[in-house]
C-alpha cells in the first residue's frame, strides 16, 4: 500500500534538510550541542520568533512536549489541552511518565481548537485538594484536525490562562504549516507561549524537534533534564543539521506551503464531505467502511481518526500528480 | 582545541553509515518502524548474536540502557552494577527516571569489571523490606576503563546471579571494540544476558543504540514502552540505515578494529604509566595536573576521568597522524 | 455546618475499633507488620474470602488502589475503569504517580456500573503501539453513586476482561455496605479478581485498608513495594488493630448494615427524586441551586457530586434522629 | 525475643497521646486536615519553632522525608546526604519514587554528621549536564548513629550550602530526643532550613510525622501532592490527635529526656566500647559475632547497624529494669 498521505512522518528529508546532514558530517566535533551546527541552528529558531529564547534540539515530539509539560506542571497539577489533543491520545502515555503522573484535562472544541466558553468555565472551578489543579495550557497550532488558530482565537485563550497563574505550551508538530498558512511566528513570544515546539521531522526533517524556551527560568538545568529524558544527543550536530537546513534556507516554511496547498488541490478534487477546514496540510473526510475499504483497495494507506473522518496528510513530498491519482481513487470509491 | 581524543562521539558518521542513509532516504516508507530498513537492520543485529531476538533501535545509550534496566528490575528492586558504571555515573538519572527510582547498588572491581567475590557478597546478603533487593545485574562490555571481559569472567559474574533469580543486563555501547578484540557475541545469548544493548553510536553510526531482547516476554508492549519513553521514532528508517550500513558492510567490526589498534599505538608511543588494560579503543594515563594542562595547552581536549587517570577515545576517524600528533605532545607533558 | 452526611469518613472510630486499639497499646511490639494484631486482622481479612490470600494493611485507599493498579499495570499500559471512579476523578493523580504514568480509560455506565458492551466493544480495538493497552480491570464494589453489583453482573463484566488477559482490581471502599447488602464477598476470589482493597476507614476504622493480593504473585517483594510507598506502618499493630477490632466482632458488616438502613430511611422521608438505587449507604437527590443553598443554610453540610445530584452518606455513627432531622430539612426546601 | 531496644517504634503509643487520640474520638468531624484537632495541633508544631510555618502530618518519616526532598530537588537534580543517612539507606527507594528519580549524594562523615571539608569539596565541583547537580542538603538531627549536631556545625554545613542556592531538608524523625539533649529548635528557622519534618512515632506517637514548611512558596498546593501521594489522611483528626497530645502536654520532650537519659544509663552500666557518641537516645556498641549471639540468645533483639555497631534505642517506655537486665546480658556476653 502507498503511504504517501497517511501522514506527513512517512515522507523522506528533504533535500535541504539531507545536503546539511551530508555537510556537517566531517571531521571531529564537540557533543552534548557544544557544536557550530546546533549553535546556528538554535540561532535560525530563534530568528523565528525574533526572541531571546533558550533553544534544545531532541529527537522527536514525544518527548518535547511531554517534558515541556513536565517543565510547566508538576506531577499532582494538571494540564488543560483539547480532548483529542495529540498529548492526550497518541503518546502512549508520554506526558504521565515525563511529568511522573501530570494530569491531563480534557476540553472540548470544533477541529482541535479549544472552546473558549469551555476553558473559562473550567478556569474558574474552585480548587480542590483531591483533584489535580490545572497549571498550564497546552495548545497545538497547527491543529491535530489540520485547522489553524487565528492570533485573536489564541489571545482569547491565552490571557485568561495567563490571568489565573497557568503557564502556556505551544505544540508546534506542524508549526512550519500555520506558519505558511499566514499564522505569524513573531506573535508567539508576544501572545504568553511560555514553550513551544517548533516541528523539523514533519516539515521534511529528520527526527528532530526544537525545545523553545521564552522563559529563561524554566531552561534552568534543561541539559540535566534532557540527559535524564533520553533526549541528549551526543552526535548533536547530526540532529540539528537537517533543521539548520531547512531554516536557514527558507525551506522550512516553502515546503509547508507546497503541502498546504496539496491539501487544498485535493480537497478541491474530491467528492466526500469535508468535516474540518483545510487550513494547513490535512485534509479529513467523511466516509462510510465500504468507501474506506474501497479507497484501501486501491492501494492508498489511510485510516480513520478519532473524530470518524478519514484523514489525508500531505507533505513536502507530495506531489501534484500523487493528488490527482488519489482523486480518482476517491472518486472511484465515493 | 582538538576534540580528535575526548569521546567516540566526537567523530562523524562513518562513510557507510552515511552511504546508507542517503540510500534510504527514497520516497515514502511506513514510520515508527514497520519499514523494511529498520526490519532489515534487526536482521542484521539477530545474525551478529545467532539469536531469535526482539530488536528496537532508540536514539542512545541514555535511553537503551535506562529503559532496559526498567525492563528487568521494578521501582522498589535494585540493579547491581560497577561502583563506576556509566548508568551510575553519567546519566543524570536516567535509571531512575525510566525504572522510576529504581535502585543501583554499586559493586567494586578492577578496570570496571565486577569484582566476583564481591558480588557473590552481595548476592548472599537477606533481603530486608526497607532495602531495594537486586533484581538484576547489569554488566558493560567493553567496560568503561577499556577493558574486555573474557567469556568466562562473565559466566563467574552471570551464573551466580541467574542462579538468584536476578535478569541479566549487557550494555554494549562499546560492543563493537569488544567484539573486535576477540569477544565473542555469540556467547552473550549462551551467556543467559536478558538484554543487551548494541551500540551504534560510537561505533560510527548516528544517534542510535539496537535494544536486543533474548527473553521475548520482556519484549511484551515494548513499542507502548518505547512511544511512551520518547524513543520510537517516526522517521524510524533514518534511525536505523546507519547502523545497517555499518553492519551489512561488516564496517562495524572492522572500524572498531582500527579504532583499537590506534589505542594500541597510542599507549606504546606515550610516556605515562597507563592505568587499565588497553583491550578495546581507550587509553587510561596517570598524570598530574600540570602535566594535563599541558597536554590541553597542546591543543588536546582531554580530561580526568573518576578514577583520576586521564582518558584518550580512538575511534574510526582516529588516523596514526593524529596519534602520533599526540604522543608527541604527552612526551612533551612528561 | 453539620458534617454527619458529607461523607462517612466524617465519623468517628467505632467503639469496637477504638476498643481493639486502646486493647492494642501494651508493651512492645515488633514493628512493620511482623506483630500478632497484624497477623490477626489479616487472618480475619482472610477469612472474610475463605481465600488464602496474602494481605497488607495501608493507610488509605488513594494508597492502597494505586499501588494496586501499579501492580496489575505497568506505566506504559492502561486500566479501563468507570467513567467517573474514584480513581479517575478524586485521587489527584495517584494511580498516575505510583502507577508512573499508567492510563486510566474511562468506560459508560449507569450508578457506577460500567456497562458491558461499552466494555467489551473497548476489548475488542486493536492494540497500537501510540495508545496505552489496556492491563487491568478497576470495579468499585459498593459503587461511587451507591449502587451495589450483583454477583451475575461483575461476572458479565470479568469474564470478557479475564479472557483478553486483563487483570481485575476492585475498590472496595464500601465493601462492608455491599456485603451488608447482600453482596456474597466469597465470589471475590471465585470470579477472579486479583487484587482487591477492603475498606477500613468508612466502615468505621480509622485510616486503614486492606490490600488483598488473591494472586500470590503479585506479592512479590510487596513489603519493598510498599515501604517505597510510604505505605508500610512502623508500629504496624495500631494499624490494623482498629479493623481486627470491627471484623471479629462482627460489627465490620454490622455497622455497615445499620447505615444502609440509615440511607433507606432518608431516602424514603424526603421529597426530591432519588437519582441512584440506594442499594448501599449513600442517597443522592436532584435538586437546584436554590434547593441546595437551603439544605445547606439549615446547618447541613453536602455538596453536588460529579452527576450533579447532591450527595448524602450515611455510616455507622448515623442516627435515625439525625436522619429524621436531615429528612425534615429536605421537605423544607424542596 | 524482646523487642524493647531493636527500635524506638517498637514502643507503645504514650498516654498522653492515647488519651488525646480518646478525647478526640467523639461525633462527626470535617475530613482531610480541616478539623480541629489537627489546627491545633499545627499551632503546637508552629510553636516549636516559633515560625509561621505550614504544618501537614503524614503518616510517615518515609513518605515526609520523600515528599520533603521531591519539594527541594527536581527529578534531574540531586540532594546531598550523609552516606549512611536514613533516606539514603533504608527506605527502599522512596526518594527515587516520591522524587522521579531524584539523585542522592552520599558525603562521608563521623556518628551520622556530614563533614564539613567534604561537602564544602562537593559544592565547589562544577556542574555539568550528565550528572545530577546538587539542589538541596539534607540533614538529620538527631543523627542515625545517635549523635547531635550543635547549632555552630549545623550552620556551618548550611551557610555554604545556602550560599550556593542550595535548599535545606532536616529529618527529625529523633527531633524530640534532639531536643531533649539541648538543642534549641527556635533555631531551625533560623539557621535556614526549609523543610522540617518533627517525628511523632518514635516520640511515643501513633504512625505521624508532621511536615513543616518554613518556606510557604514549598507549601503552594501541597494538600493535591499529599492526596496524589497517598498522604492525606481522611479521618485527620485521628492522624493529629496523638501528636498534639504529645505535645501541648510537653511529654514530646519529656519523654525523649527519659529516653535520652536510658541511653544513658545503658552505655554507662554496659561494658563494650560505645562507637558513637550517645547524645540522644542510642547506643551503639563494637561486639563480635559471638557476643552479639549471645546477647540475642539471652532474650534481646537486636541486630547489626550498617557500620557493624550493634545498637540499642531506648523509648519513653524503656524502664530502668529493662536496662539493667539487658546491662547484665551485656556484661554476660562480653
Amino acid at each position: 500500500m502507498r503511504s504517501n498521505f497517511i501522514s506527513d512522518n512517512a515522507a523522506a528529508m528533504a533535500p535541504e534538510a539531507l545536503e546539511a546532514l551530508v555537510r556537517a558530517n566531517t571531521g571531529f566535533a564537540k557533543s552534548y550541542g557544544a557544536d557550530e551546527v546546533t549553535a546556528r541552528a538554535a540561532d535560525e529558531v530563534r530568528k523565528r520568533f525574533d526572541a531571546d529564547a533558550e533553544v534544545r534540539f531532541v529527537f522527536n515530539g514525544t518527548a518535547a512536549n511531554a517534558i515541556a509539560l513536565g517543565m510547566l506542571a508538576r506531577p499532582f497539577e494538571a494540564v488543560l489541552a483539547y480532548d483529542e489533543a495529540h498529548i492526550r491520545t497518541d503518546e502512549s502515555g508520554a506526558p504521565g511518565l515525563f511529568g511522573h503522573g501530570v494530569g491531563l484535562i480534557g476540553l472540548p472544541g470544533l477541529s482541535g481548537k479549544i472552546d473558549e466558553a469551555a476553558l473559562e468555565a473550567r478556569l474558574a472551578e474552585d480548587e480542590v485538594g483531591y483533584r489535580q489543579p490545572p497549571a498550564a495550557l497546552s495548545l497545538t497550532q497547527a491543529t491535530e484536525y489540520g485547522a489553524v488558530y487565528t492570533v485573536d482565537e489564541l489571545r482569547r485563550l491565552i490571557e485568561p490562562a495567563k490571568a489565573r497563574g497557568l503557564k502556556v505550551h505551544l505544540d508546534g508538530a506542524r508549526l512550519a504549516n500555520a506558519a505558511a498558512a499566514g499564522f505569524d511566528l513573531l506573535e508567539v513570544p508576544r501572545l504568553g507561549v511560555d514553550v513551544c515546539v517548533l516541528g523539523g521531522a514533519k516539515a521534511g526533517g529528520l527526527c528532530v524537534e526544537a525545545l523553545v524556551m521564552f522563559d529563561h527560568a524554566l531552561a534552568k538545568r534543561v541539559d540535566n533534564r534532557l540527559k535524564q529524558s533520553g533526549q541528549l544527543a551526543s552526535k548533536a550536530r547530526f540532529l540539528a543539521a537537517p533543521l539548520l537546513g531547512l531554516l536557514e534556507t527558507g525551506a522550512w516554511e516553502g515546503h509547508a506551503a507546497h503541502a498546504n496547498l496539496m491539501a487544498q488541490r485535493l480537497a478541491a478534487a474530491q467528492p466526500f464531505p469535508v468535516t474540518h477546514p483545510v487550513e494547513a496540510n490535512m485534509v479529513f473526510l467523511a466516509m462510510d467502511d465500504a468507501q474506506l475499504a474501497c479507497v484501501n483497495a486501491a492501494g492508498w494507506s489511510c485510516y480513520r481518526f478519532d473524530d470518524g473522518s478519514v484523514r489525508f496528510v500531505c507533505s513536502w513530498q507530495t506531489t501534484e500528480g500523487a493528488v490527482d491519482e488519489l482523486a480518482d481513487a476517491l472518486r472511484a470509491a465515493a
